[in-house]
């Protein structure tokens, strides 16, 4: 935990983070005498500057997919901390493919002169969307933070999770961001964009302290904390997992591979392994693993809080 | 030139590379006994797999900007072929922020129910960009392609440039994507995600081959071709360009600075080195430096079809 210490002192906070800091305290605040559960759902990559000034980085394959589409079904009992990497998928937009959203609209002429409506054939699966989009945000269930590096992630990871502690178990971390395992420090990369006339590139790439420890045992130490593990390899998925969860002791390990993680994933706790699949009639219903995941989480969770 | 060649014969063709080589010979195909020019926009980033079932990758910071805006003022002369980045922005819908979409819609009620349409202040621009986004799909003066990773870059460029050698003097090539200048050949990277249980990552990354010189001398040895050249030391730029014209004898470098790239840039050619650049009422007045660069460009390539 030393490490981690040493990783936040020697890294700068991120652009506007008092601000995002002070809406996280307001937000978490509100729930401070109620009863309503909040989960901090963490979605997307994070990316691990080679320069200074940043031409390129090093990235991952997550677009947000899992993050978003839990965030629909945490609904259900959960208000929602949205801790996600800019430009991934968010919660209710993700429905709607920017590519084809000049094409879902048309052109109307009524009284008042010319509108742009959705065409008919878009118009209930949309409205279904939009309903619950605004009645998420009137109600002030949503707060959403944007990150893009991983040490941007880090900083807002820790600040959300030291102001959560004060909501006790009521407080839920599912941790699905894809984070960086390495990293450049600031120190040893070059300030400029890296010159292909030198030749060959050898980059020197040093370990991200595991946060999970810290986070556990000091930042939010009583609450329900679910971490993903993702391989590609599925002789590695279930140790890897359990290794973690020994490590860390928290809750619950979600272990996902990467070609098939859409339609099966398995939660490894302390007791159990237990997998959860799409069956070919959630996969012709359209069911997304997602509200599976969370169904079972979310029963998780009200135990957890009982105990 | 011997490592171009070596490079496609040792990396595999992307998916639907058929498929995608069959639109674009139809769409040039069109072009042949017309006389109105084709632009082939190049936009986005390309992606460097760090390992055989990818977890992380390589990238860098464009997101298409200067190819999606640009595209929109070629269309005053040329039609477009739009070669881009999956996920990256594109023309017309880049106008509209997807966080922000469901933000511009409300429900209305009429005779036939429930509608939704965009809210009135935003209809004025939005009818605008949606007239012209349907005029340049009806008339057919848009193909979209889209690649991800470098290797499946430099096999549509390759693919492009050729099927567009039929048009001689009426190819326009706009190289705006921002493509890797290294990358792991597969026979050297890991099939699994590599583990940090390993400690500290080396990675020795190769130099991709200098396409430029394929491309003018072989590819599409009539075309007008401009390149882009991106720096963050000033003090590099106009070398680096001049550089770059000297060895590939195309007719154009295009350089800018990462920060300031929005902006101003530099024209490069043999005979001269001529900033473009916004003035503030240009700022004021919402103008974007791509419809300078375009307007120029295309009297330019008038002029050069004229020769």
């Amino acid at each position: 935990m030393a490490e981690a210490a040493k990783f936040f002192e020697e890294t700068a906070e991120p652009a506007n983070f008092n601000e995002n800091k002070t809406q996280i305290e307001r937000f978490i605040a509100k729930h401070n005498e109620g009863c309503t559960p909040v989960v901090l759902i963490t979605s997307g990559g994070t990316t691990v500057p080679l320069e200074g000034n940043t031409v390129r980085f090093i990235d991952n394959f997550s677009i947000g997919t899992r993050g978003s589409a839990s965030a629909e079904y945490f609904w259900t009992r959960h208000d929602v901390l949205f801790l996600h990497r800019h430009r991934s998928l968010q919660p209710y937009t993700r429905h709607l493919p920017q590519s084809q959203l000049l094409d879902i609209l048309e052109v109307k002429n009524d009284d008042e002169g010319q509108k742009l409506c959705v065409k008919n054939e878009k118009t209930a699966k949309l409205l279904d969307i939009i309903h619950k989009y605004q009645s998420v945000q009137k109600e002030g269930r949503l707060l959403m933070v944007e990150f893009t590096s991983l040490v941007d992630y880090l900083h807002l990871l820790r600040a959300s999770s030291l102001i959560m502690s004060s909501l006790g178990k009521n407080a839920f971390l599912y941790l699905a961001a894809a984070v960086s395992d390495f990293y450049i420090p600031k120190n040893k990369m070059p300030q400029h964009k890296i010159q292909s006339s030198n030749g060959p590139l050898q980059l020197s790439l040093e370990l991200v302290p595991k946060m999970l420890e810290a986070l556990v045992k000091n930042w939010v130490s009583s609450a329900y904390v679910v971490s993903f593990k993702l391989e590609t390899d599925p002789n590695l998925l279930i140790v890897k997992a359990q290794q973690s969860l020994e490590k860390y002791e928290h809750q619950l390990v979600i272990g996902n591979i990467l070609d098939t993680r859409k339609f099966e994933v398995v939660f490894v706790t302390n007791s159990e392994t237990d997998w959860i699949k799409l069956e070919e009639n959630d996969l012709q219903n359209g069911i997304e693993i997602e509200s599976k995941i969370v169904k079972s989480l979310v029963e998780r969770h009200r135990q957890f809080c009982c105990e």
